[in-house]
């Protein structure tokens, strides 16, 4: 038994310097020395339960109704909304398929994947058509990305912030999903990439059109044509039967419902790439083309709505991503910036991935203000918003990445400051 | 475009060498020389879609609804059912939660969390009761495993196997997620393990009050309380609020809305380790504590009902798992295992997790048998049908990880062949 003993002392201990003990944190927190007898059992014991064919397609329990997506914005034009998913209720890195963000421009359309088609043309030898079987026969391949929308986190113009957002309101446009497809590089192959191609439109089968440029290089480098999603088919409203996924890149550009893939040896100047989803910088130009989501990371627990209940031990939890490749590390502090410690990076750490990051912490009760500061493999640093305002200047909005901050309350409750 | 146009090629070359021809395959198969213009819209870009706040908590496209759960078995008891993910129709390694496979001996039962207590008694210094909310306070861990009963795959007694099985049928009982919790080693540790325990009792809140004994060894190794199933809280079918967690051991081993855990000296010799849950040798004796789900691999994609359309270009794919470890190979055979070839493992592969592995075929119409073979990281082999039979005598039952045959026709036909 000296093994097993020296295995729970060691654990013990190392909970003990983080003020996880028996008389403080959990027998506070209602753990308490129980009887020695096996309880009484719970009304849930005394009768059979409901049948496994009740649910051949299942739900979570009736008991986490309150986590679902959120629309933030309520617009006359309901089907221009986000949705955002519930981060302070999500562990690990995956995001259910039920709970993945939703940004759309003109709703989720119903797409009989039967009818639906992909066209090829433009600069290529050999204009295709595609249809679902078509591309099922294609070499797959799976990968673990995040998703982000260019939009997340809107803290840059702080005349539209409210004090009650939640982190599900201000970083809730990020999700995380195993995809499946087609490498797109194999399609453009077959349809024959003609010398002097260097752009491919994208274009969605919404009644919006989505359409997006997309560099040749990221075409061919590690672009998906994605058709399922955490095991099964995509979700109708992130791009069933078919979207485009380009690992690392903003969110409108994965377009949805694709249906069509042009190309062409200069950008197509389209409105989501000319009027949105640019930048205005100090000068008065637009940045464009301004693709990558860079190194970000928030902390999903504690944050507002979800303090701290009592003084001792916790531990802080978050995500943390970056476009360019795989997260190293994640520091947090718990004094706004004064003093950092490195959490631990929970495997497997995967590029273009969210990344989860958990540090033990005990609370001395006063107050205190808790941030998270991410690093990637290329050496870029989370920075501070003051630096990225300075920077960026007055008129940005998109690609707000800069470390958050959650400022906590004697008595635990937890608010955004910015 | 030097450059582009030699990962083209080169990608074109691979797909070329195993008959993936534009004349081929896919001209053959309906993808075709198109015309250079953007098509008519469909009728889905005609109309704005649905809200984003119309799916709070998403659903599959009603396009998917055969995608389901399924009972093989259909008994007067149907609480006590087998519920199988569908294979055939699944991507990658994750099963998403309304997908996962079920078994229970009780049917499921709705508990609530906010009463929900979990006991820790026996052999401990310290007899504790925690509540979710304590337990949530404790460090947590995530890691993707996989979860099979022990009973998947029930071709050990050929009288008793359909000829229209299909992977769902014989395979569907495993099942891959993300898995969140606290470590069971960290919770004893806080109980304080007496010298001399030995085993850990677990104990179900359903009404079969399922009971396992678990080695001490595994409950203070990777043994895991687990609370989240892919990001969200468990699905009330696999356990809601709180389940064990025994990566690689059998499903059963793994206490669904566990209650209760007993330190002790000795195994419990509950009904389901002694009754149920051993396997008769040859010499009348029984194989009890037979834990380890040992490695094992299914092709899923060409499988019954999911046949061949076509001769040229197919994708052969599969799951491989082994509750040692990491899998290391996967060999594939297309003539009933007179030649193997290599497949490609899928990145990541994890411990005690699914794999998917994939292998390009190019299929002369002819007749066919595809099998797979997987070797886990502790060197061992899937085994053949004769050799297990062989080594187990003719009364096993559970725990078969024999190589699996499915038989191609002319015409693509497929079928399980034992």
């Amino acid at each position: 038994m000296t093994n097993h003993e020296t295995a729970g002392m060691r654990r013990r201990r190392m909970l003990q310097q983080v003020g996880w003990t028996l008389a403080g944190a959990s027998a506070a927190s209602g753990a308490r020395t129980a009887a020695a007898a096996a309880p009484a059992p719970p009304p849930w014991m005394t009768r059979q339960g409901a049948a496994a064919d009740d649910t051949p397609y299942g739900s979570p329990s009736a008991f986490e109704r309150s986590v679902v997506r959120r629309v933030r914005d309520r617009s006359p034009f309901m089907t221009t909304a986000s949705a955002h998913a519930p981060l302070q209720d999500l562990a690990g890195i995956i995001t259910p398929n039920g709970l993945h963000h939703v940004r759309s421009h003109a709703g989720t359309p119903a797409v009989d994947p039967a009818r639906h088609r992909l066209l090829v043309h433009g600069m290529v030898e050999h204009p295709l058509s595609f249809g679902m079987d078509d591309l099922a026969r294609f070499p797959s391949v799976s990968r673990l990305h995040f998703l982000e929308c260019s939009g997340n986190t809107p803290l840059y113009k702080t005349e539209k912030i409210e004090a009650d957002w939640t982190v599900q309101d201000t970083h809730g446009q990020v999700s995380c999903a195993e995809w499946t497809g087609v490498r797109l590089g194999d399609v453009l192959a077959e349809a024959g990439v003609r010398p002097g191609a260097a752009w491919v439109l994208a274009e969605g089968a919404d009644a919006a059109a989505m359409t997006r440029s997309v560099p040749i290089e990221k075409a061919l480098d590690d672009a998906i044509l994605a058709y399922a999603q955490n095991g099964e088919r995509l979700r109708p409203e992130n791009g069933y039967p078919l979207r485009l996924l380009l690992p690392g890149y903003e969110g409108n550009m994965n377009v949805k419902w694709l249906h069509r893939l042009k190309l062409g040896d200069q950008p197509f100047e389209t409105r989501e790439e000319t009027s949105k989803y640019t930048s205005l910088l100090p000068d008065g130009s637009a940045k464009q083309f301004n693709f990558v989501m860079e190194v970000k990371s928030v902390i999903t627990r504690p944050s507002p709505g979800r303090g701290l209940d009592q003084p001792g031990f916790h531990e802080v939890s978050g995500l943390a991503w970056s476009g360019r490749g795989r997260i190293t590390r994640v520091e947090v502090s718990t004094d706004e910036g004064s003093t950092w410690r490195d959490a631990g990076l929970q495997d497997p750490v995967l590029p273009k991935c969210l990344t989860r990051f958990r540090l033990p912490w005990t609370w001395d009760g006063g107050p205190a203000a808790v941030q998270s500061r991410a690093t990637d493999e290329t050496g870029a640093v989370q920075p501070t918003r003051a630096s990225l305002v300075a920077e960026r200047g007055p008129n940005f909005m998109y690609h707000y990445n800069a470390i958050n901050t959650w400022r906590i309350a004697p008595g635990g409750k937890t608010a955004l400051a910015v």
